[in-house]
């Protein structure tokens, strides 16, 4: 049975659609954005359409762009030698937010996962090979998950590189600055026990 | 700094001003929209477009209808002659859900809450007194929430109603079922074994 006017009805479902959203929060959501001004509304619709339409994958990096090539690999002052792999867009803002990096990106938009039949051929590993093939290329950060996942990935694609000459390496594991040692599970202590430094 | 292409990072500004959505909820619902086909994220686009611009208010009852005259108003094999009070149009959904309920609403919009600055003139309360000052009505329900608020405006009508001849009722308090009695707090306790019923 519907309760709701057809169109409430109608917006609640669409965000009941959305991950994470249960009914409770959709009908709130739906109320929120009736309460609000047109034009507000508007600008949010417009935005979801214009996010589909406007979005591409950048030709050399595939992360998500507004333009064929996006900023980070058309900013020339950034180290064009230097490719840290991640598995979607959300880690290189991650990355980018450290400030630290340097370099350019590569976005494989997944990791290897027999169980979810996902192999290497779904990922973009074919589209890494072609640019390292393409030569220039020093290091590849392998900054894939710390899970399963992500390491059996780092260690396929480091397999493929290394014959290129290409020095591969892996960022580091180790307890979370601002953890606690307490709540540190026993594979990420032993290491960041491993992976001690002078200091 | 913006890390995100324009769109996608305009998008997610949308969804960050929805209540209860942080950064990183709203990052994942935009890279959920943005991985759905074109024909789906237009079709959510326009569910907010179409209830913003498709709903108004119930001439009688002020509840969020798509038609002047709201489908429970309209429907005459209701008992229009018992009106059910409520904050908000989310509360007639709750009750039309139990089934239980064959009057009409009125919806108030919110409820008398001086800290906030919520006076009587600023919820729908003279709407309420022009269908009762009209006639034909026997009683009029206060379902308004069981708080501070919700009690001082279910006062707050009762006195303007009475004196039309109009009975007024207020929906039982007591202890939610299913729950157990351990947890009830001690209010809602005593407002339970003083609205003891025979069994």
């Amino acid at each position: 049975m519907q309760y709701f006017a057809a169109p409430l009805q109608n917006l609640i479902e669409e965000f009941e659609k959305l991950p994470g959203i249960g009914s409770k929060t959709a009908q709130r959501l739906a109320f929120f954005v009736l309460n609000q001004p047109m034009e507000k509304a508007q600008k949010f619709a417009d935005a979801i359409v214009s996010a589909k339409k406007n979005l591409c994958y950048c030709r050399d990096c595939r992360n998500l762009s507004d333009k064929e090539v996006c900023s980070i690999c058309d900013n020339q002052t950034r180290d064009h030698s230097v490719i840290c792999v991640v598995e979607n867009p959300r880690d290189v803002i991650q990355i980018e937010r450290t400030n630290e990096f340097k370099g350019v990106y590569h976005v494989l938009h997944g990791a290897i996962s027999p169980m979810d039949n996902i192999g290497p051929d779904d990922i973009t590993i074919k589209e890494l090979m072609t640019r390292i093939s393409g030569g220039n290329i020093k290091e590849v950060i392998m900054a894939t998950n710390p899970n399963l996942e992500g390491e059996t990935t780092a260690m396929y694609i480091s397999k493929l590189v290394k014959p290129f000459g290409v020095n591969v390496t892996r960022i580091a594991h180790g307890v979370p600055v601002g953890g606690e040692l307490e709540f540190a599970d026993e594979v990420t202590l032993s290491k960041a026990l491993k992976g001690r430094v002078e200091i």
